[in-house]
């Protein structure tokens, strides 16, 4: 594993210096910025999430703002979900698509006026989709990336933690909704959301300034509930089935096909429907699935995504794939082929170093 | 330097092979892939480009194909440039902006057929933005990332590897110009172009499969012109004044900041005109300049950009700067505002690690 030199063009965070500080051991690169990928271990950090509270550096998922009088208008001509029924502290899950269906990211959406919207990204400057889109449909409305960074507190004991720094009234904070929270002499949005099935919080700390001091607070006061620095985590997330765009799922397949077909109920005539509402109806050539691959947990690191094997053809790639400790299986997310994602189905997967045996799901583990 | 972990999002290329096996020390990430940073060292690499033969893995200037009755339609409304003037065998380097002349990329278009042209990505999607114009204008074209991975040979032995793989054709590639040219059972776009002034070609290699066999024939046939794997080198494309976007300039500039007002002559009312007319009529409120920092080659690593004073006050940044061995000085591209980038202006650079005088040149190195 070689190093990476970073510079203006993959820059650190607010939160870098305490990233480094707590002793991250590998990064990955996500929208232009660095992504711790483990501390200890990807084992140590998962027990870890899973029995305390973590805090994680996710400033990588920038923001796209939307502001202006056809703010609006622009996103409903993006979103496969009905904005109308977003309420005022609501965050949406949104899989934004081409005109074919073709995913270009899956961010988060948050409203935080009638005419202002964050976008927050998965891996991809979805920026210039929007930009793009605008200044062709000469909309009245400003696209910016803020100095907006967001900083995760993730784990079972998140509602303690968080509680001691912005006050009792976070634990009120229904799921992808937000409150602004003091902090200093300013306030955060700060959402019951993040990319962990062991429950937390996202808080979008709006100013670069404001990096270190609410990281040092954080971490002053959850001394005693055992926090650590963490990071999204590899095990954690195929064993919830939370998807990364850009490994599990592309341009190349439409929101159906990622099993995000609840998100797809705009009355709008939003970009990409006709695809979209036909795959509903008829049924996605390929889809989401867990998987469950046979053998000791001595995986090869999935650098490129596995092809997949049924009836002696190509039917899936499976680009997510780990031991778990707690099902003491490995744990995969594919996407196969219509006619093999049924749960049972028996598959051949091609690592790289060596066949496995496999087979497909009812759900994923937690 | 902590290490990075590969996964299909941020994937490998058709050269990663030849790249590892040749002993690639760091990497960044650029356009969702690795490129490599160096190999023996900065120092021993830029030695060895400037008098020898180097093949470089540039998979990472991802291709945008735009190709339909609209491709040029839609070129036009990106092109600060002539389209029309583009003759059918032409690289243009073309800067690419907003609404407000902000950039937001600098490829390099080749023009394959009058409705065919790739954009040669620096790092960003610009793919994104080229979707949302044409989606939004209705247009007939086709926007996909192809299978076509660009491999550099660089170096004063260029034209005589090439010819040997490629035959003595290459030698009469012009500048920023292109050749279809044979190689095993297809062909490629040749281009003499390339991310260094040591002089050399980009090959459009389209075909994953053909990336390693043409690594190896170049190797194998430059043994005796002591080619080796090399990168686009930090010391070289500095004294040569070759700007990286993202670094060097972002959407906060125009490509007059940038210096590139020569390439901005197109006649149609492209996107961003407006702003980049009035600037170049009237002078940009900041410039591109060559800057030589004083003191021993002991600068810290340049991973934010630097800020550059005079008269008491922030007048610019720094974001590219070493240790030039051939001019024996510290060699630096900032961005300076007016009034303070004419040659021979001092300047203060706080380094993160001290301050240093620094002068404005009146050109680059080489």
């Amino acid at each position: 594993m070689a190093g990476i030199v970073p510079s203006r063009r993959v820059r650190g965070t607010p939160f870098t210096a305490g990233v480094q500080a707590a002793g991250a051991k590998a990064y990955t690169v996500y929208n232009h910025m660095l992504l711790a990928s483990y501390f200890e271990s990807y084992e140590a950090d998962y027990r870890h999430l899973k029995e305390h509270v973590q805090v994680w550096d996710v400033a990588v998922e920038r923001q796209v703002s939307v502001k202006g009088p056809d703010a609006l208008r622009l996103m409903k001509m993006m979103s496969p979900r009905d904005m109308d029924r977003m309420a005022d502290d609501q965050c949406y899950y949104v899989p934004i698509c081409d005109h074919n269906g073709g995913m270009l990211n899956d961010p988060v959406a948050i409203k935080l006026a009638q005419d202002h919207y964050w976008l927050s990204l998965a891996d991809g400057d979805l920026l210039q989709y929007a930009l793009g889109l605008a200044i062709a449909s000469n909309m009245d409305v400003e696209i910016v990336e803020p100095d907006v960074s967001p900083l995760a507190v993730q784990g079972p004991k998140a509602d303690e933690l968080m509680s001691r720094v912005f006050g009792d009234d976070v634990r009120d904070i229904r799921f992808f909704r937000y409150k602004r929270m003091a902090f200093m002499d300013t306030e955060f949005v700060v959402a019951r959301s993040g990319w962990s099935k062991q429950g937390g919080f996202e808080i979008y700390v709006d100013g670069t300034q404001y990096g270190m001091p609410l990281w040092d607070a954080l971490m002053a006061a959850g001394q005693d509930l055992n926090v650590r620095a963490g990071c999204p985590n590899l095990i954690e997330r195929i064993e919830g089935g939370l998807l990364s765009f850009g490994s599990d799922m592309t341009r190349e397949n439409t929101p159906v096909e990622a099993g995000l077909a609840k998100f797809c109920n705009s009355p709008e005539d939003y970009i990409g429907k006709s695809v979209i509402e036909a795959q509903k109806e008829n049924g996605p050539p390929r889809q989401i699935r867990p998987i469950e691959i046979s053998g000791s947990g001595d995986l090869p690191h999935n650098a490129t995504g596995w092809s997949v094997y049924a009836d002696g053809k190509n039917v899936g790639l499976i680009a997510s794939a780990t031991w778990s400790p707690d099902f003491n299986t490995n744990v995969a997310i594919g996407m196969i082929d219509a006619g093999y994602w049924d749960a049972g189905q028996e598959l051949i997967v091609n690592t790289g170093a060596g066949e496995r045996s496999a087979r497909v799901k009812d759900r994923f583990w937690i």
